[in-house]
């Protein structure tokens, strides 16, 4: 039977989502419960890899097990032999044509920004703090440039397997709200594509990072988006504040 | 100068606030953090002790400081030295009567339940996880019960050096949401008094919990408040759900 998983991880304390021998990973967490419960060694396809350090809320899988298992049990063998910081949320039968990296239309990321005059111990492993006031409407503003389909090649690692660079973003908002806990200003950068490059979704928060800060203006912004040319005010910001919010199939 | 100081921390990694020779605590790291500003041994004291695993959002500290230092600069310097679970979110001066301890009116905590069938990663830390549904309306009734002025010898740590045991509880809520980061539902019990017992937070969370499982009723509940008699069906909830909020002046 093919099960589709959704799956939150706290990644910290992670080395990204691919399974990589002798270090924690989530894939590598998943595939040791996995194989346990189904007694031989099974595959776990996820929608896409997240890179060290980066969190899920909404991080979808896929996994075929041989042994008759109801979604609940299988939901509860899981999470009882994996760690605090992954959990399965909730497991589904689906059809055996079902992938989740194949089968995916549409991802969403969100990248965080506690934006004040102290980090937050609420905070520290889930968004980057910073100190100077970010402007959120020049940010917002200059978001509306990024949507549509486009060579993100300047957006993204400079070394990649993949053919094309091509890809289209479909909604990208920038938020701010006050948050309770930490007492501070919180900033969401939400960002929905058919398919991200590596370090795209970072690539991109640095930018509006160096608008909000007044380093980079949105006619130098849009013309990096077109030409492909990447200026050196933006800077690949880092993985702890991005988390893949969902993935749409 | 005398200093008023609000100060957050995740207490997961401290053996409390109250400062132990060898074990870090939150005292501690404040401590050496503003002794080394200061070039002194600076005293610094809290609003009261909170156990280890127990988490603040406002606690409150003060503390005198010899240099000629801007609240600003002091912040700034503290925060500096100190590691990324606690914060120092404001310092303003106070008159030289102000002490965090003995000036304090009334103090408030939050005791945080995930009631859902999965625990969360993003809140492991911070919340009891309950899997069982818990009747909120249940536990929001029996909280009236507790308002008041009583001796809480039947909800606070048998060893204990103080000499009365009267305290007035000033109010308690349950209240229900969604949290959306763990899609889930959070359970927060709010308890403000003029003043805490060891263990008083955590036994009146476990009471209520008891309620909302249905393994106490409200009459029995009554009764054990009346009479200083402690059920057994009332267990002190754990540490890690327990955040202090505010404390009044």
């Amino acid at each position: 039977m093919n099960f589709k998983l959704i799956v939150q991880y706290d990644g910290t304390d992670f080395h990204g989502w691919q399974i990589q021998s002798e270090l924690r990973t989530v894939q590598g967490e998943l595939t040791g419960a996995l194989s346990l419960i189904d007694g031989r060694e099974v595959l776990v396809h996820g929608s896409g890899r997240t890179d060290a350090g980066v969190h899920a809320e909404g991080q979808v899988a896929s996994v075929f097990i041989n042994r008759q298992i109801t979604k609940e049990k299988l939901r509860a063998a899981t999470n009882a032999n994996i760690r605090s910081d992954v959990r399965v949320l909730e497991v589904n039968p689906v059809d055996e044509t079902f992938h989740a990296r194949y089968s995916a239309i549409e991802k969403t990321y969100v990248y965080r920004v506690l934006n004040g005059p102290v980090a937050s111990p609420f905070w520290c492993r889930f968004a980057l703090h910073e100190a100077r006031e970010l402007e959120a409407a020049a940010m917002e503003g200059a978001a509306r440039g990024f949507v549509g389909e486009h060579d993100w090649t300047a957006f993204s690692a400079a070394q990649s397997d993949v053919d094309s660079r091509v890809r289209t973003i479909t909604g990208l908002s920038v938020r701010a709200r006050v948050d309770e806990r930490a007492q501070s200003r919180l900033l969401e950068i939400t960002v929905s594509a058919d398919g991200f490059l590596r370090y795209m979704v970072r690539s991109i928060a640095g930018a509006l990072l160096a608008i909000g800060r007044g380093e980079l203006d949105e006619e130098s912004l849009k013309r990096a988006i077109e030409s492909g040319e990447r200026p050196r005010a933006i800077v690949t910001a880092p993985p702890h504040g991005l988390t893949l919010l969902s993935v749409r199939y």
